[in-house]
């Protein structure tokens, strides 16, 4: 007995960005800010990257919790932008569901700020409501790791995926054919290491 | 093939809080003191805000492990409170059974010390009598954290799920305007991070 | 759908403990030494406090591997004791196995070094065979976490149950007032924080 | 060749607290935020308790540094409380200097956020001053252990000793035929498991 | 309802080792250089040591992610290396699951860099073709533990077999008997506390 | 410019136990419990063993503090046991200072509960007298390694020699032909990589 | 006896930065990549921001060493950049030291890698030259805790002050009033909970 | 006032490695064996490759603190080996002494198991005798890391100075033209990262 491998597809995959706002950062407390701070971005521009329809939502930006950070709201000028005025679930709201709906893709990959509130209610929701979701583990943050294994405990147990931002890239791009420079310059700008390696190599390259 | 989301209902929730005892707390090694004792003391004021009945139980009071925490003894001078004569999982004892079943309530949010004994047993008992039990995992405390882990597994293979006090103040509470001042003063009282937040942000707007 | 919770039970259980020699015990690196030693003899003294039958086991004791640890051969000199010639996997010696089944009990309490070995290998043989198999993690060794994550995740999902010897005492004896002296002896042998509580209070309980 | 041992005073020492604003907190990663609100309120309740002088101060409140945490302000309604206009270093301030030398003091029990800026460069200069300089290395907080070294390394290589604020009550304290109950209460209130101890002792002494 | 243990077998196992190369090694920092350039190697040793076919292959060998480790091409001259154009999943690539097919094996023991895309694809694609997969956790490498865990949940999820080159190893051979030396030798090239006990064992002895 | 090595000698030691009570135990958590038990009762074991004087002090035994520990009180049943009445630092005590100096031995070895105050503050004082101290780290225990490293730094700064238990015992001994047996025996007991050499090696000894 | 307090000053101090290279800095395994190129390029912008002489080195650009990163070289298109033809001490190479003392400044601020070597060793022998030496301790890295643990001792006990870059922005900057944009926009770029604080706080004011 | 640096120097310098047997090895928990193994091994093919004096020496090779490790013995087949017939430092034993005088070296590149004794024994009898003393903390090893500081600490405070082999290979080598492909072979064997460097700029420039 054997299953499919349900494999994220560039052409049916929504990007949901949920929550990652000025004051709610400060909560996060299981990944360090500065790799937390590029996984975010590093998924966001993986998004670009793959022009895949990306909606944003935040809780409460008039309050403590802040506003989305700047970054995201100004790579996604038009994207579908839900400010909801209470609901903690994303998926409670019922404009950002239609949105979700609206882009017509069937796998979800989520990100947000904290892991077991913001991104495993819509995740827990979407699951039930019939949607494949592609949890990006490192560019979800919550209070420490106790906290962060019970979320992903949960959503796995409910059927999600778990992943990486990386791991996501490489599904969705399938060939490097597809387009070297884009996807080696998606990882050189995320993966300090990876830029290491472009620029060592191109400097030994350059002098033959 | 979906399967319905079991989530947390505040009309339909009970709280167990099992042997948190002076004596039996100096054995949890898998959670700092100062935040074990602030995590327990937020699911109990979860507890009280939200309303929902809750139980207390203890074994063995008159011994080394000591009495129930004051703490908890205080905020819930009215609620049943079972100090069981010997039965090391609380759900042998018929009088903590009869006391969650007057409660009419299905879901079972619970937390206790140490996890894989007085919070894991009675959380298979209940599973196994066809309650949803919801385990607050950073409110119990263990040995240290393969002790944890196995606890976790075995509790989460038979069906319950895992969460934080966080989450679940979040899942019962499912929209901030419900209430905002008084989820905010939960949070603020238990994570230092949003009582910044908060006090930051009054400040400034204090100014206008 | 409920299922029903196995649960230890001190008249079907048998206690197999595997290849904690000498040498072998030089490769444990996932748990302290000192506390490795405890829990292995915490276990031994759970075994003989219920009067469970007791199989111990050799993998090539003339080797490098060296002898049984002598705490466990003395503390057990009736019990039988399959030096395996060769296998690797104890369930594929025929003694061990008809020494398992002359005991007649259907629920087996494991433990032994390496992990991913010793213990994974008649875990799984044991649960094909129908048996229902309790995994002492904390008295099973292994060279790290990575290492011990990956049995653990293959036992679980065969079906083991993972537990801590705590956590198996507490459901092997059910109610403390079968016997409040014993469990607790076993205890504080075995848990410094317990032996300073039963201490204490016998300190100031002297002084009434 | 013996040097004296310097010793806390509680006659001449002086308490500096130095920038525990709500925003700087976010920056504190080498503690958790738990236990960090808790040693720093701890450290505020010695100082009450021993009724040392205490001098609090910030650095622009009016910008994202936030303003003092408010328990502080609270609990020394009556203290100097120079909000620096720009020095980063408050011994840079005058009116700080003022402050600290108006005490009369020997000693000053310092700390703040961040360690390496806030905590150490008054260290430096008020050891250069001639003053002893006891750090309370919990109560003080930055972004890492290694900038937590560093600093530590810095300030005790320049002379300042390193203390906790536990070690300073006890130093300050001397005897506790002085106070029974209140250095028992400043600890029950700050460590939970000092104040289980008092609760299991006091439970089973009323028994009597 | 017992379901059958899935055993490795040294007649029905092939071994892929996927992007193992110069470059893409410096992208692993959840396991330390030292150990992780053992535990390849080691299961190198392995594939030899059984006549396991193996199959060899790399992704973009001209660019920064470098050439094949020399070592594992020199240990396997012979052995099929698919180079593949840009399937990032190996399984993508015509040639390489030609390969694998070729060898009439249904049992996968894999390992690669990095975990979630070099191991995870083609381990989730060889499932759903029906074939048992093992991977083996500790000669993969990843960015950090929570990339790592991300991956090893959602292959497990899928049906995968997590383990480790020395549980393999011990799985394979199923009984010293079959060749004490090689697979003491085996053991003693890798695992340093082995080594040692094999050496203190053979100078005692040599002393009789 | 040499300096003379300043060496234990165990014709010129003496050991003093501070506070190892059942009750202030619990504040330890920088050492697992099972550990710093064997720690402690190693300490005492070499005093017993090298024959040194020994002196046992507590505080406040009668409040929540709790006795010493019985296993200690066993030991050294005719050693001084000073009771303090209330001075923290057991230099203030003049029982206690009169019972070192009639040892008329110039080096101390300290180890206590809890290191920032218990063995911190006599070993200040005694330095400050002119003896030489000699600190068993991992015999005393304190809250956190913050506190830990702040005390270690503290005493090292003001002379203080930092050891752990086996240090002292190589220095003392200084050859094993003293006494092969008895120095073997105190490490069997009390390393349990070291009791597994030995029985290893004794097994094939035997087997000659 | 008080000595007197060195401190950064901007107008003395040079910034040496010493073999930041793409090859090397895969050697770097104490410090997260993304913390670490977070790091190095926050004190980068640090020496521009105060303007401070900086002076580039490399070793061995040629070889697998790799190339100066990029970044580096286009922040100081104009600073003295000595490619050392293999002096590993670059104090060794005369063109260094006469860049270092063309600047005629007496406080040498410096990073590189790996901390052992290429920072030590001119730090090492700067100090014997009569400098004083700041390291920057989070912007140097090398191959685990251990090394860097010994590299620290050595330097900080032949007088240099390790330091961080922020507390070396700190230092340098002495008041906030110099320039309230400059540091809050440099602290901005490099601390991401500094950037949200920034964020959250304009974002509140702006809506007055 | 500035100290000249002492700096290794090749022609000064002698190698003691003390105590690697392979029974004492077990005893090693402070690295892990994989890495430990490398960097003795690292140590020793650095002795050779400097061409300098190298003595060895064991402690009870006969009892189960086994033989020195075979590879130790191999690599210096005409080096003074001096198994101690009982001192516990080295340094006591006169042949050992003599074994260093009669190098006529000033400086002392030490390593060894345990730390605490085996090590800094030696080491501050060394540093009495006037010599200087280099000490390799990572291929020498203990049972912890608070073991690990204390015996650090202690040296330190002595004069010793802490080094890593990389260090030490670096600072005798002082310049990479002495022999560029000897260094680069000592680290390519011992650094994997390092080998993939060399790897990776080997197969780019062959393509030249």
């Amino acid at each position: 007995m054997t299953k499919p491998y349900v494999r994220l597809d560039k052409d049916d995959a929504v990007v949901l960005l949920v929550d990652h706002q000025t004051g709610l950062l400060s909560l996060v407390r299981d990944i360090d800010p500065d790799k937390f701070k590029n996984n975010v971005l590093a998924l966001a521009n993986l998004a670009k990257y793959f022009e895949l329809p990306t909606i944003l939502t935040t809780s409460f930006e008039d309050g403590p919790n802040g506003p989305l950070v700047p970054e995201l709201k100004n790579m996604f000028p038009d994207a579908p932008f839900i400010a909801r005025p209470g609901q903690i679930n994303a998926w409670d709201n019922e404009d950002f569901v239609a949105a979700v709906k609206a882009t017509g893709k069937k796998q979800i990959i989520i990100a947000g700020v904290v892991t077991e509130v913001c991104v495993a209610f819509p995740t827990l929701s979407a699951l039930a409501a019939g949607f494949d979701v592609f949890v990006i583990t490192d560019a979800s943050g919550t209070f420490n790791d106790i906290t962060r294994n019970a979320a992903h405990n949960r959503m796995s147990a409910a059927g999600a995926q778990l992943m990486s931002w990386f791991g996501a890239a490489g599904e969705l791009h399938r060939d490097w054919r597809n387009d070297v420079e884009g996807l080696g310059s998606l990882f050189s700008q995320h993966i300090p290491d990876y830029r290491n390696l472009m620029n060592s190599y191109l400097t030994v390259n350059a002098k033959k």
